[in-house]
């Protein structure tokens, strides 16, 4: 393992080719990333996580953009180098400017920060928070 | 420490009143929550986190409601429950729905989850997400 | 499991006793906090994580205080309430002062702010650095 | 995104001119690292860091030796490699020796260890904790 | 937020009903813990959740109490006290001894030790391993 | 630092030789991964950590596979690279097959999401698991 081969759509299975094709047809685009790729090699993993996907990403009471700002978010928190990548191209192509990227990054970087402080010093939950 | 006592405004040294009351002012409220109360034992500490807030958080190209979803995101995955108490009630101000918070766990968890496959798997980052 | 009890003296086996010892003896005090006779329910990590803890906590080429600080910053970043405890109230014993622990909370927070800026940002390793 | 072009000092606009030249002038150096040259993508992130970290940083109750070890002990937790080359170089131009950087790690390593039996077991935390 | 009120089955939807039932007969059970009835409150992802666990966690090429396990190990890293909690008792109705408790958590704590030093030092990944 | 270059045999003073030669015989190999060869930079740790792998990572109550399971688990939570690969590796050698792997990286990835889905809603501790 470590780092896995990609599975190309002409090495793939019919099982894999089908979510390829999923996947191509929902984002009305012509090629796949290497996320979908490498979790072909336990298509169970893929189809999976695919439904999750489409199921969770989709336009609901949070718009894409929104979303996508919201997953570079946790993956930055993370560490996820392929996540950051990945979501930040995506909230791109949803229409996030520089600045927004700008701001984005500000508020994931201090939120970091205050978590800390509140952890380290102990900061007791107001009862307001607790009731609403 | 571990809990650090909350130091109210009665007992507050003028440099701290200076920073509960902007908060006070600043957000139109007449309270003041236990993070800036706790932080208060370190003046320095209190005026810069506060100054930092104030300029990160305020309304720019995303709006503060966005903002509150990212520092929300962040103190999940950090698990910082202070902070997920006091931002997700920050959002609940700014008029977040209760369907809205399903979505945002919703997109929190799965994030995490495909954080840890992309690391799991060693996925490569694709030419174009390098390029964008 | 969740929260194991605590074993105490009376009720340890001679094994275990010998380690509650050597902590009293090398501590020169007449306790054993919880985590200790919470890892007393299997010896073998009682003993071993004793062991290391002798071995690299004691004065070296870095001070003890400075190794307790050190522990601190672990900690908080890791969100060990336990840890967090016991190693401020360490710091303590060895002569932490109420400023240092203000300016030691505040380099974990700004640390954990910058670590996700570089990370999001993706700065490039500077050649200087590499060559260090 | 992922990873940001540098933007050099002839590249620079005056407002992000005037942070190099103060870091520079601070740090008694003739350069400036690639963090401070990212975070100039956006200028208002570049200021407010810069404007943190020669608050925190400096010399205070703790010393800027021991301040570089905490910033190495949080960015090897949250495992971010550009900010553990950079602070493990800042400090071995502090002083840091062969054998404190050992004896560092090795103390970040077993906190890492510890915090993690810790929680897995739940340990309760002590009231001399509590009341220190 | 911060603590959402289970919704217990009287006061559930037939759309979260229909879960607690297969939750119920799949475990062979009389009762639905608080997970569930807490993520009742969006149906979308008590659903998904349920139907994502149900694929993973049942007997496969791994047998399900080393799943468990694994959880197990996952949650203490990342500090998730109702995990561990709910997990643990998991493990333990699948036939976990105490001395295999004791190993699990010995293993997971140096797991977090030595990824810090691997991540510290820097170490380069060795040949065999990639071509593995 | 960042990078430590590895200390091969012919280097090594006796007393990392030593080590190196501990490694081989209990392994049944005639190399030594990189890993060590970067932690003889500090013999005490160096034998230290190779003193707590044996005795941790032994067969016991839980078979060395199994160990090696939760190893991963632990490395890709930490998104520690080089572990990631040795334990994999490691896992591998022991008999791990791929449909093993795929169902060891579902696990992993749907305990990341669910135990920030149990954090962000704060699920609280059900009585049946505290008592168990």
């Amino acid at each position: 393992m470590a780092l896995q081969t990609p599975i190309e759509y002409d090495q793939a299975s019919p099982v894999v080719r089908a979510v390829y094709d999923d996947i191509m047809v929902t984002r009305k685009t012509d090629w796949v990333n290497n996320f979908w790729k490498v979790l072909a090699h336990h298509p169970e993993t893929l189809q999976r996580i695919w439904s999750n996907i489409k199921q969770v990403m989709g336009n609901g009471a949070l718009d894409p953009l929104t979303k996508e700002l919201i997953y570079v978010a946790v993956s930055i928190t993370n560490n996820c180098n392929y996540c950051i990548a990945s979501h930040t191209a995506g909230a791109k192509a949803k229409g996030m400017t520089d600045e927004q990227l700008g701001e984005l990054l500000a508020v994931i970087g201090l939120a970091n920060e205050t978590n800390r402080l509140a952890i380290g010093y102990g900061v007791p939950v107001d009862e307001r928070f607790i009731a609403s």
